[in-house]
C-alpha cells in the first residue's frame, strides 16, 4: 500500500495552477448527500457564481461532473445533430479537438486554419461563417497549447444573424480575461476548474443561452452522451432537483470556494493581476533573450508561450525547474514540441514571488 | 458569496457514503501536475490496488474522470458499434439505464425483465443468450434501486461460449462483496468511488479484459466520445503517458487512500463486516416489522431496500431522520418511489454505531 508522499510545488505550467488552501480546505468538508438541501443550497450558490465570472444571465449554467474536455464534449453532444454542419477555427491543439469531437457527433466538419501562435481576424471567420452557413461557429478563446488570445467580440453577432450557434472554448481565460458571454453573443461556453480559478481539475463550468437551449429542445435525434444530455441534467441542477447522477459532491465545495475567493477580489482587480504579472514575467524573459512564440499583441496573460532559452535543454530544463526549484512550467504541445515552455500565471500562480522565483531560476540555469 | 455551512451526517443512503477523516484529508493535499513524476506513482498504485479490489490481472483498469455513470457509458461506447447487439437484464433503474446508453449508442437492444427486486437466474440469462446472440451481455451485479444481489458467476462461461463479451455493474457491490472479475470471466466492468469504497464521488473506476480490449482495437467506427476513448485514455493510464484530459488530481489522492483502507484491513474481512452489519440491521428492522422489498436470499448487504415503516410518511420520515438524528437515508426510485427507503451499510457507514441508532432512531419514531 504504498502512497508517494505528495510534494509542494509552484504549479506555473498550462493548469493545474496553484491552489489556496482555502481551497484545499474546502475540499476537506464532510461529504453529505446529492440531495441533501444544504447541497442544494450551495450548488444554488455555485450557479450564481459562475453566471458572474461569466457575465451571463444564462439560467443554464452549472458545471459539468468532467473535466474541460467533458464540457467541451457536452457542448457538441447537445448542439450538434448527425448531419450538422460545424465550422471550427483551427490553430491549435484545442481547435483541433473541438474538430475531432465534433466530428464523433456526426457533424459535417469544416475548418479554418492559422499557423501556430496566431490569431484569427474575426472578419476573416465572419467572411467564412457567410460562405459556409454552419449550424455551430466553434473557436477559442485562450489556446492552451500556443498562448494565442483570440478576440472574439464581433463573431457571436455575425453568427447570429448567419442563424448559426457561437460556441467558445475559455478553457484558460475564465477567471483570468474578461469572458463576456452575454456581450459577445455567445451561445455556449466550457471551462475547467484548474486553470484561473484556481481549484483542482475535475469539474467543467458550462453556460448555454437560451437560443442554444431552443436548439436542445428541437433535437430530432438523442443526445448520444446519457452521461452529458443536458435535458437530463439540466432537471437536477434546475428546480426539478431529478436525480441524475451522483454530484462530484467535495469538487463542488472546492469550486464554490475558489469562486468566492475570485468575487471577494473583484473580476477587474483579478484580470489586473494576471495582466501585470504577465508583464513582469515577459520583461524580465525579454531581458533574457527569450521571445514568445505566440502573435505580437496577442499573448495570453494567463499562459506565456515562449520558445525554450537558448542554451537549454527543453527536457532536462524542465526536469531541473521541478526539481532544483520545486517548479512546474509546461512543454510545448504538438508542433511546438521541443520548442516552446507554456508558463502558466493562473489564478493564485500569478504571484510576483512566483515571477521572481522563476526569473532567478532561469538566470542561475543560463548562468 | 454565501456558502451553506456543511454539517456532518451519517450517511446510511444509497451513496454518498461516510467518508473516513484520512480520505478527505488526503484530497486536501497539495495539487500537483497530471505529468508529475510524483503523481504517475501515485496513479500506478491507485491501478495495483483497483487490480486487487476487482481481483484482476487486466491490464487495462484505472479511473475514469466521472461518476458512475460516466464509467458506464465508457463501457458501452467503446465495446458496442453501431448494429451491434446488446442484451440488457433489466430489474430495477440501473440496469434500465445501461439498456438507454446501449441504445444511445446505436446498438440494437434487447432486454429481459424481472419485477423489481428480483433476481434473475443464470440459466435463463445463458439461455437468452443462446437464442439472441448478443454481441454484448449486460447486468447489474447490485441493483441500487432495489436492493437486489444478482448472481453472476456462471454468466460469463456462457457468454464467452457464445462470442459475447459480460458486461457488469458493481457500482454498489465493488469493496463491500466479493467482485470476481477474473474468476467470473467479465469482460468489463465499471463502479465509482462513493459506494462501499467510502470516498467521494467523483471518479468511475473501470476494468476491462484482454478480450474487451481485442474488441475495442478491431473497432470499424471512431468510439463516439472523445473524452471516454479508451485508446486515447489508455496512453495516459499506461507507459506512454500521452496527455489526453487534466485528470482530476485530488479526487485520485483520496480514491488512493480509500484503497490503502480497504486493502489494510483485507477484502474478505471488510465483506464479513458489511454482512455483519447487514444481519445486525436486519434482525432489528424485522423486530420493527419492516419486512425486506428485494427477494429473500438476495439482500445486498450494503444496500437494504425496505418498505416504509407502517404508520411513518415516507418524506417526512425521512426528514425528520436527517433533522434529528443528522441521518441521511435514500427514498424509493422508480416504481418503489414512496414506498421503499433504502438504507446503506456502505463502506465506514457499515458500523455498529450506525445501525445503533438508526434503529434507536426508528423505534423512537414508532413510538
Amino acid at each position: 500500500m504504498t502512497t508517494p508522499n505528495i510534494p509542494q510545488r509552484i504549479l506555473m505550467g498550462p493548469g493545474p495552477s496553484d491552489i489556496p488552501p482555502r481551497v484545499l480546505e474546502a475540499m476537506a468538508r464532510p461529504t453529505i448527500g446529492h440531495l441533501d438541501p444544504v447541497f442544494l443550497e450551495l450548488m444554488d450558490g455555485v450557479r450564481d457564481k459562475l453566471r458572474q465570472v461569466f457575465q451571463t444571465t444564462n439560467e443554464t449554467t452549472m458545471a459539468m461532473s468532467g473535466t474541460g474536455s467533458a464540457g467541451m464534449e457536452t457542448v457538441f453532444v447537445n448542439l450538434v445533430e448527425p448531419g450538422d454542419t460545424v465550422l471550427v477555427c483551427v490553430n491549435g491543439v484545442f481547435g483541433n479537438r473541438m474538430a475531432q469531437v465534433a466530428g464523433r457527433c456526426g457533424a459535417k466538419v469544416e475548418t479554418i486554419e492559422k499557423p501556430w501562435g496566431q490569431v484569427f481576424d474575426q472578419d476573416e471567420v465572419i467572411a467564412t461563417i457567410d460562405r459556409v452557413k454552419p449550424n455551430v461557429v466553434a473557436i477559442v478563446h485562450a489556446e492552451t497549447s500556443t498562448g494565442a488570445h483570440q478576440p472574439i467580440d464581433k463573431i457571436g453577432a455575425a453568427a447570429r444573424d448567419a442563424g448559426a450557434l457561437f460556441v467558445i472554448d475559455c478553457v484558460t481565460s475564465f477567471a483570468g480575461a474578461p469572458v463576456k458571454i452575454d456581450e459577445w453573443q455567445v451561445d455556449a461556453a466550457y471551462t475547467g476548474t484548474q486553470k484561473c480559478l484556481s481549484c483542482p481539475p475535475g469539474l467543467s463550468p458550462v453556460t448555454f443561452s437560451p437560443r442554444a437551449m431552443e436548439r436542445v429542445a428541437a433535437r430530432k435525434s438523442k443526445v448520444q452522451s446519457w452521461y452529458l444530455d443536458l435535458s437530463l441534467i439540466g432537471q437536477y441542477w434546475g428546480s426539478e432537483r431529478v436525480y441524475h447522477h451522483t454530484a462530484p459532491i467535495n469538487m463542488l465545495y472546492g469550486l464554490d470556494e475558489a469562486l468566492n475567493i475570485v468575487l471577494e477580489v473583484g473580476l477587474d482587480a483579478r484580470f489586473e493581476r494576471h495582466r501585470a504579472m504577465h508583464a513582469l514575467l515577459r520583461d524580465g524573459l525579454s531581458a533574457l533573450g527569450v521571445e514568445y512564440v505566440s502573435q505580437d499583441g496577442h499573448h495570453l496573460p494567463m499562459l506565456n508561450a515562449v520558445s525554450v532559452p537558448a542554451g537549454i535543454d527543453d527536457a532536462a530544463g524542465r526536469k531541473q525547474l521541478l526539481n532544483d526549484y520545486g517548479i512546474e512550467i509546461g512543454g510545448g504541445l504538438g508542433e511546438f514540441k521541443g520548442k516552446a515552455w507554456r508558463i502558466g500565471l493562473m489564478g493564485a500562480a500569478a504571484s510576483k514571488r512566483n515571477v521572481t522565483l522563476l526569473l532567478a531560476a532561469l538566470r542561475d540555469m543560463l548562468g
